[in-house]
């Protein structure tokens, strides 16, 4: 397609369209889009997390491929949720963020950090395909999720 | 912390604690998971493709570096779309993807794959920071998702 055929096809209706997922969606402001984005960041972290957990559990049985690639994911999903917490979502309300997390921000964003830093080197580790030290990474980045969720999350 | 520590706090009802995130989502089925999924996954998508919309169309300034980022995440993103629509997804009724897409299911995919081809692209085009043949390809993905937008998604 030629590049005046896409940018005529490209108008502000169409980008609008693309953009908001719903009509609802308009009307929200920033902090409650950013709250959408983290809470989706979750999803997509559980999503993927899950199965690295049955097999870490031996659940399931160890495949080193799919234990990498899910690995891999949460690595590059991880560093998404620096952008996910901005100022503007502190007031609202639909969350499950305790008020903690903004009195203590640098404790919060250390944890944030150790989540990342562990799921770089989990991914890392995933790669070599060593099941007992790829479900050692895999505890360890667990547990950064568990502990910011202790202090953090509030509980359902 | 040694890996003895990290197995035993990793009890099986911790993880079950950090897989779900929340009690009502323990009750999900795998399809409604699957739809929670693939929401999450295109709001990952629209976060990251707003601020590059933006750009395209003039409406902030041009950030070669920024644009490239999001355009990675894009391309990182869309092929686990892939994995987003199980046959087991079919029978979940609050979705907005219409019958249509498991009926012309081929289609449907080859628009997926049409999606990831695009984002690829762009993500590569976007590394070189040329504006102008950023935007192009930009626009060109944008296309993508209105072109399966238009024929698999329930109009809000």
């Amino acid at each position: 397609m030629s590049l005046t055929r896409v940018i005529r096809l490209a108008t502000p209706a169409l980008l609008g369209s693309l953009l908001l997922a719903s009509a609802a969606e308009a009307q929200q402001s920033r902090g409650e889009a950013a709250v959408e984005y983290r809470q989706s960041l979750y999803e997509v972290l559980a999503w993927n997390f899950g199965p690295m957990g049955a097999m870490a559990q031996g659940k399931t049985p160890y495949n080193a491929a799919e234990f990498s690639r899910r690995a891999e994911r949460v690595a590059m999903i991880a560093p998404l949720l620096t952008e996910a917490f901005p100022a503007e979502s502190q007031s609202v309300k639909d969350t499950h963020l305790k008020p903690e997390a903004w009195t203590n921000r640098a404790d919060f964003d250390a944890k944030l950090k150790d989540l990342i830093d562990r799921s770089a080197a989990l991914a890392a580790v995933a790669k070599g395909g060593d099941f007992e030290k790829s479900k050692a990474a895999f505890f360890e980045t667990a547990n950064t999720c568990k502990s910011c969720h202790d202090k953090y999350k509030v509980k359902d």
